[in-house]
């Protein structure tokens, strides 16, 4: 029984999501269908990425990933199936799968090559040779990572062709004072998410104290968890994806602290100070 | 391993799905559910017919398909379940269904009558003999739907009765200058989708140019895919669901065009400009 | 089959819900996921128990609900799975499974003890032996549900210990004159849900009359559905939670009559007007 993940920035309340859902069990009747996210903001390539990134490494090897955020749909960009370590990702060539190379490590620490990756050029795989120009998700994509998820290998549902096009992960800025930063999400609590990797961080303190400008908030140094501070305080710590983030315990960083997606992130060694 | 969809007006945030899904696997523990929509706004039943008809021909034959947009609950309108192109539908009769005669048809060409109508008076296929007058969902159509779910035939779990409650689709008006239509339905993306169907526009232009007026815009005849305009630019196509559609690429039409749900649609063929 | 439930607050668009998932079906890969609510207010576990409280007598026997609130994770608050009513629960000791005990009385009337406490001091159950400070969902819970729905006993996954942690619904007062409530949650609909039980009411009523006082309406007797009234009036009636509610039909009571979570509900019987 293969799970087959679903992300999309289609929201939740549109047929479209169910009509790929429809399509997938059409081909793949056993197949267990997990939805990652389709809260990503329409077109945000990047935002899908991040949080494909959180969620992926936790599924069993040979899961399928399907993922349909497709400013170009309908238009030459190519569709494709990739097998990134050990899973199997389904979608536009967009850039997408790319910021998944390496998801172990922070972000910026793209490095391996996909182990395959085909062009979707066999109709016979698709809900109809003749798909939308609009919704190749439930034409194209869905019905192909049904049969992927079914058991058909990647070289029946498409064509091999070499690399992805890529994306990439805005990288932090460190040098011997400290380390610029970004914030890269925003998560419901409004915990704000840097691009700063803990280890990074831990490397290049190398035990020392600092203070992390954001928003309107000078923090000072790292904690463990939200309740090492007071209600209410904020605190910077290494979150669940391995990422410098800066949270306020029991309330909403981003909103209280005036932080966005974007906004700058200055890590300052004690030494400076 | 039968398919059960759920398609309700009652959001994700209470209990209220929980207790009907809990229902129905204690009854058919090997159904596969899937979400259809749960957004749909309150009491909104043709919003439901909407959502249902594009997803509705993309799930298997023999699938279940539990909708529940229900005003009057407890009431003396009846519980039923019907058989509509090799499809089940169990909810209350208030013409919900009878918006999914002839799906693959634009809205408004309903003709074919259901297969077969049943009405829900056997309470030993309920949750209990004296379910709530306020969550029939749960106490009534759940496990009804479950039991069909589960193999039981529609005269099993209810008593026939001829036809159902019909609502209708609004038909756009078409002359030999042109068609006037509505939306009848905005997107996550903002794309506002009408009431024409491709081949009707189709059929009409015979191969003219048209002007399509909506909202603040004019558009230009007719284009495949949302990426044949640069971005930012507005675009009508037949978009997924085989209707015409005014989107902008990479925006938000809806919002940057002043148009919603309700707003007039004015195609003017090319020879009467 | 087993089912696994999950309730959170941890909002639908981040990948925090996935990667448990993931997890989950890293180690039971045929265990069913349910969703029941991942709308929670951000560490509201008052809220998750009234959500859970919906929801939980309506699955089968032996399902297990993941329930992740978890204000104090990487504290020194246990991580538990209980044995109640059948069911098996997981998460942080919070309170919130015990709000559960008796679930089918109303609020308030919390009276059994849970028929076993474990607490999970097994690192062989977890994701990982050095589990994230901040998510403990991913890394502790969800995989020690995953193995409980999996088929191990509690007291393989952890060591019993002597009860919960307890937290109290708030009580209605009542007197031979009415019953002073409060409003406990407002749904999707503006439905405003009281802690009053519809067996308090029909006790303490014993055939009377009775005015309601709720936000900016007064309300004369009890219905039995919203269809009772006329669209567009309010009207009180024992909902599908067995708690007195305060609705509109066909409108939003809470938004219409300035009812929110927290406001007072006076219920006057009629000698005393």
């Amino acid at each position: 029984m293969p799970v087959l993940t679903l992300t999309t920035d289609f929201g939740l309340d549109d047929a479209y999501l169910a009509a790929m859902k429809g399509v997938i069990l059409s081909v793949a009747p056993d197949c267990r269908l997990v939805d990652v996210s389709h809260g990503i903001a329409a077109q945000d390539v990047m935002g899908a990425g991040f949080v494909l990134r959180g969620a992926v490494p936790y599924f069993p090897p040979g899961t399928v990933h399907l993922a349909v955020v497709d400013p170009g749909v309908g238009t030459e960009r190519r569709p494709i199936a990739a097998r990134i370590g050990g899973h199997t990702f389904v979608g536009p060539d967009n850039g997408l799968f790319s910021l998944l190379l390496d998801p172990s490590a922070g972000p910026g620490q793209a490095a391996a090559e996909p182990e395959a990756v085909v062009v979707l050029d066999r109709p016979d795989f698709w809900r109809t040779p003749t798909p939308s120009a609009t919704f190749h998700g439930r034409d194209v994509f869905a019905p192909v990572a049904a049969h992927l998820a079914a058991g058909r290998d990647l070289t029946e549902v498409g064509t091999p062709v070499e690399g992805l096009r890529r994306l990439h992960w805005v990288q932090p800025l460190a040098d011997e004072q400290g380390i610029q930063g970004w914030v890269v999400h925003v998560d419901r609590f409004g915990n704000a998410v840097t691009n700063v990797p803990g280890e990074l961080l831990a490397a290049r303190l190398a035990g020392r104290e600092f203070k992390c400008y954001v928003g309107s908030a000078i923090l000072n140094g790292l904690h463990r968890t939200y309740a090492d501070v007071d209600e209410g305080e904020p605190v910077a710590l290494v979150g669940s994806s391995g990422l410098l983030e800066v949270s306020i315990n029991g309330g909403d960083a981003a909103q209280l602290l005036s932080i966005q997606k974007g906004s700058a992130v200055d890590v300052v060694f004690a030494d400076r100070a």
